[in-house]
């Protein structure tokens, strides 16, 4: 979690509006592919020089714009200007610690997301964040490093599957937020095997580690929290077509999305209730046990050192000690520990120790 | 609750609007039950075919088109064709891990439910999902599985009882919400009972298990809640008829169902307060036991343990120790041991421990 | 509190409006009381026919009709029909699991409301709904059982002390609702007298039927919460006249009852939060209580194992042994013994174990 | 706290309005002082008979009448009359266990609060109301008994400092408030220092007695926070001119101590939550203590169990047991002692025991 | 955090608009810092006439007076006067114990901040109150002490660096609580940092400073939250520019700050969850540990107890007892005493405590 404070201190003391790349992921130079659509035609291009770009702006067809990397500052500050946007928004585009928002901005809708991936070795969800500028008939996405989880709508772009080609860059940004949340679902099943796997090991063996990787699942559980939670609010905004480059046909969509993120944190809201659950069990076992390590030298305790007393006192030297020469005093003394210990078990049976 | 989550994440990466059934349950062949009726009449039948039932649509009787299995999507798209109904709407029906929702669309409203049904065998809560489709004169209700807890309202529709059949469909749509939340009632007294019960059991002979039950009983709990919670937004607007398709008369009735909705949520409430103080109880009452053996333990090691010594001392072979010829020196030895046992017992007694 | 739910669940499947009486308080007859009251008259009479009552509908004067038990059904119906109460307000009224609540019908306002009552026997609170409806100028009371805490009420009407026989039907209800409330402040005197008496015992002798003891007041409030929690929105929205039948002079002594179930659930949640202290303290107590326990344990095993060990060394049989035949070693003997036992003192009483 | 509930249930089942004096802090005679005031002048007298109040209602100067003591009901109810004050407002004003409020009446604002002081011998907060009546030129207080905390306003008074002599009865109001505040600073300053004291006695040497201390703390910060609670909502009701005998100047100085009412919740909730963070301190402490009276028990048991299991072996009496008989047989035994018990050491060290 | 409180208490009594400084930090004089710029030019001068100060209110530059020490009243009070600030408003600049804030006043908006460091001497955050008087062309603030986190904002004016020199003086308000603002985030990632680290000890050597230091965080955490959380509204009311003094173009910067604000507030909460998380654990391992400790006291004590008892019984001096003249008497005791403890052995192993 201090990774993504870290980023943000890094600025400090700078103004408002500079650019400088806040991020851990590097990447030789950065890749921009350009999508641009309309409902029969679609053409798939990699683009070298940012100037091309610009054109777009005021073409009829649907342009998407996806830029891998961030470090390329002055392209960034190139295609800013060229699509006049504010520097604040640029500067929120590389300072990759943001938290989710959507911005309405005089001729565009600024989105920031983040793309979630589990990473089984590690143990923790791995971030990185997506920022959306949608406007009139174009969409820009930025990424911190190649690879995302909008193959998907790339198929559908590309195969004019559903009522994609056939809409806006609204629809778009639907569709890529959609594709983003459907990945948050996706950890959620991890995490959800996960539980299961951990409540069935906890009642069969707890031991320490168990403890720690509850705690690690409790802290992932706060961290894909803090980042889901604001997208409630953002996609309660976009649905209610609050902001004027939403038609009302994707606002119905962007509704499903928004009950979607609402299941999503009502789900990690319930594995942090069920995972609370789980400490207290672990505590409880582990508890358990050593009333059961107690028990057993209780047991073992009270039952013989009466029993070394007794010997204790015809091992002892006196002169005089009549039991001693008794003929059957050795009897005897089996006796008295036979019955001792008879009497102590039945009182264990008793108390149900045994 | 993982199984709710695997179902979504199942879907990720297809477009919107895409038929997809996500389920456990499937069944060899998908029934179609008709309830067509007006004030004086009523016929009830089986359909085969779905095109017959599209002309219902128009027909100046209330129709109940209800449809038992979701895997027949070709039949879905089909009926979704015929009344004109959102992608997405049809995608929810067949997709069951849904959030309970209500939706208004250009001449429906789209309710998802939950049916719910405690399961004493497996002891957890069984869910179904419910969608109903509510237009002008028609409802179309759709479950995954046959068997329901709505034949009291068919009970009711065919004998004219009450005034469900002088209704339209908005009053239908009353009468099975009203039959699922009466339902909820059922669940809460079960687990009411079991409640009263393993509290009696907890104060008698507290197990593990019974901790086990406990965390499985607030696992319920959680998943309950998280069913129910939805309802009461749900039932708000319905009740204040902010959808034009309800009736004021019908609005008075869903306002009664909106306060059993309440109920529910705050038994819950209280159930899991109970079960936390119980837990609570639990944990106190196993280290009372605890508490009870180490008192155990230290009265027999605190007497026996100085005893012990002192035979030692007169088992030693010191070559010149008086005590061992003295006449009475046995005796002497006896006197010492009643003496400290009985104020070690002085002692204990005074500090409650007896 | 499973008792309130078993009542709902039995309603399970019948048509909404049918009346069925669901409670535990069954009595031999229903019992018809009439105060019809002016300015200068009253007139108290006990009713046997139903039918009498309906002209009092439009009389000048203003009647409060009191109804103990809820068995007759069919006198119920009579009296619904007469004033034409809507057929879901009978079913809440003979329905005795509801949850508080004012709702504003055409012609009337329904209230539903809890008589509480403490009892001391059974360490839990009885309760007994009851219902009121306020007319133009009648008000009709339902209670489940005779016997009421109305009879201040009664007298001050008798007396016409006050304002009450000068205002309106709106009055008579407040004086009512007034008179439940300050029964609460009862309620509250008698749990806080408890809990005193439970903080001093807490401290001086801490026993396992005192953390059940605790455990059931929590209850008790989880359950006297659950009950007043709903009336504060109750009186706020009655105070605030959003219902025609509430004249403005009343509008401001609801305002006080208002302000007196704040103070109510205010009082209970100090409550709650000081029992939940309560349960820290006696888990401390209990704890330091064992850790006495093993302070005792180990002193005295600590000082008397390492002597039993040496007095063990002295009872060898070893042929070569020189200290046995030293002429002091008996009492170089006794001097390890007391330096042993000393230093071991001086070790605890540095610990401040002693 | 139940003394405050006491009060209010000896009230159950008056009529409303009835003026019964309910709080146990009586005296003598009821004092009334008059401070008549405007600019330029000033004139402060002692009143004997409540008649020669009634003209400064409508005189041109500010009339600030003091009332010390509630018990002479019939002076009130003269008073009441006098000013046309409502008769709930007579009944809050004498039953001193309301909560905290603001209400407009027709012609004056009446206005309860508490006057809190810490009583350090008896370690709680002693409470009085005081309830206060504001009239377009004039303003009425009633306190349970004389001494207050009001001199510092009454000194301004007199020597005309500040504003308060040029403001209306408004600021005169906004005074007294500001001067209940500010004492419940003094609170906070006397609860925060004993904290720090406790705080560091903690870790120094917790007792069973400082575990009292916390719980009594924490008692007293519910009390205290459910008297200054509703003050956020008086003063920012108040501060909003929402009433109309508030002019907009004295609005501003409301709003300062609406934030002083903010900050003194807002150091509350701190202050429980440090709280909270001591008894698990205390706990802990607690519970590290008992691990090291453990350690010790096992450490002394561990080494020399064994040990005395070999003596043992070593005092039986079997008539044939070689190592008796080896001359350096005894030598032999303490080497295996001096063996053990290093060994033993060597484990406990490892394991960070000792 | 008592300081904070003793601050306010001290001045209780006193009439609202005295002067008092309240505060800890004191230094000889104060010291006044005048920036005043437009486009082009910048004069930076230090000040030591405040009369000069007046005549700048009214000049079509900008102006930055920045006051470092708040003891001289005098000066405080002529500048009040010269830019007819409020009595309260002057109140709070000298009072430091404020809450942060924002309020309108006639022709100035006043903001009362808090700038935070963190002092790892100390382990704790030290604090000090800035106060910002905006006008329509100037802004004047105060500080306790010099030296603050405004040097990055004096470069940029110096260099005419970014949109500073070209704005406002909201804009230069904007700039310096953004200043304060990333200042937080510094604060943060120390503690993310602590933390961290403090998790890796924790897991490795769990001590009782350990659990000292968690707590002193936590209430390090409680501290900066009090401080941080008020900012939110602040911002958000300052955003959504309800102060006419603030342009739209400056809302849109000061939006981006108001992210930041709640950016800050989740990590703060997000850091309360992992450090309850980790005092669960701290208490979870220090269980474990002693749970080692009793097991391995346990198995001594468990194996060597019942052979002592055997050593004991052939120790004993019986006249009559076979065994002891057995020729493998000896052996056979070998042989028991070999037998049981193996036994012993398995049966731990069994249960897992070896």
């Amino acid at each position: 979690m201090a990774r993504a404070i870290k980023k943000s201190s890094r600025k400090a003391g700078l103004p408002p509006g500079t650019l400088v790349h806040i991020g851990d992921k590097r990447q030789a130079h950065t890749r921009i592919r350009l999508i641009d659509y309309e409902e029969n035609d679609l053409r798939e291009t990699e683009v070298r020089k940012i100037e091309s770009l610009l054109s777009l702006k005021n073409s009829p067809t649907i342009s998407w714009i996806n830029i891998d990397g961030l470090q390329d500052l002055d392209l960034i500050r190139k295609l800013g200007n060229g699509f006049a946007i504010h520097p604040l928004t640029l500067e929120d585009i590389v300072n990759t610690g943001q938290r989710p928002k959507a911005e309405e901005f005089d001729h565009y809708v600024f989105v920031v997301l983040k793309m979630l991936r589990y990473d089984p070795g590690e143990r923790h969800i791995r971030i990185e964040q997506v920022s959306l500028i949608l406007g009139e008939r174009y969409l820009v996405s930025f990424q911190e490093t190649p690879g995302d989880v909008f193959d998907g709508v790339r198929a559908r772009l590309r195969k004019g599957q559903g009522r994609i080609r056939r809409s806006g860059a609204d629809y778009l940004l639907y569709a890529l937020m959609d594709a983003l949340v459907d990945q948050y679902f996706i950890i959620l099943e991890t995490f959800g095997e996960k539980i299961e796997v951990m409540e069935e090991e906890l009642l069969a063996n707890p031991t320490t580690e168990m403890l720690q990787g509850l705690h690690d699942m409790k802290r992932e559980m706060i961290f894909f929290r803090k980042q889901v939670w604001p997208l409630r609010e953002i996609l309660s905004s976009l649905s209610k077509r609050e902001m004027t480059l939403i038609t009302e046909a994707t606002g119905v969509f962007l509704r499903d999305v928004y009950d979607h993120s609402i299941q999503v944190v009502d789900t990690i809201e319930s594995y942090r209730d069920l995972l609370s659950g789980m400490v207290d069990i672990y505590l409880s076992t582990v508890s358990n046990r050593m009333n059961e390590v107690i028990k057993v030298l209780t047991i073992i305790a009270t039952i013989f050192i009466p029993l070394t007393f007794v010997a204790g006192i015809y091992g002892m030297n006196f002169v005089y000690m009549p039991e001693l020469r008794w003929p059957w005093g050795y009897l005897w003394f089996w006796g008295i520990v036979v019955a001792t210990a008879t009497a102590m078990l039945v009182f264990f049976r008793r108390k149900k120790w045994l």
